[in-house]
């Protein structure tokens, strides 16, 4: 594996998606914040709240209606902001917009 | 207040709703189910799951980030459904498209 070539395919997919969101927040699922465009505070609120408790709850959710499918995304509006929210195998990216 | 204009157009609401969605559920929020047109198995999971749980921690987590906030709607996507939740001051309506 090329891990330079991994390294900028990396930084430049975070480059694309950084152009639409306002933050961006990587969290490992076991809550441990990997990169972050915003501030201690509201970064350690979103990784704890929206990436282990909703993530889990949702995927515990999707499971108990089909135990064979999975929890791809969620998007949760509020009247100021929009937070999408993608967990993978090892970590959940999520995207303040 | 005209009772049959106001039920008029929640029906045409509700067609229209129905036109774009698989299923439809209508929920109060302490889990009541007021209308679905799913079977009552899936119905209960995710209104129980979904609605309850879901909305008042994504509600509380919104909150967490900014008191003066409030959650305007949830987009929850897995591998082959896709679930649209928005709460509202009495009830929750939820889309399976």
């Amino acid at each position: 594996m090329d891990i330079e070539k991994v390294f900028n395919d990396f930084e430049e997919e975070l480059a694309r998606i950084r152009s639409k969101a306002n933050h961006i927040i990587i969290v490992t699922n076991d809550g441990t914040v990997l990169h972050s465009t915003t501030d201690a505070t509201t970064t350690r609120t979103i990784a704890g709240l929206v990436c282990n408790l909703l993530t889990s709850l949702a995927n515990s959710a999707v499971r108990d209606v089909d135990p064979t499918d999975e929890l791809k995304y969620m998007r949760i509006a509020t009247k100021t902001y929009e937070v999408l929210v993608a967990p993978d195998k090892d970590f959940t990216l999520v995207a303040v917009i």
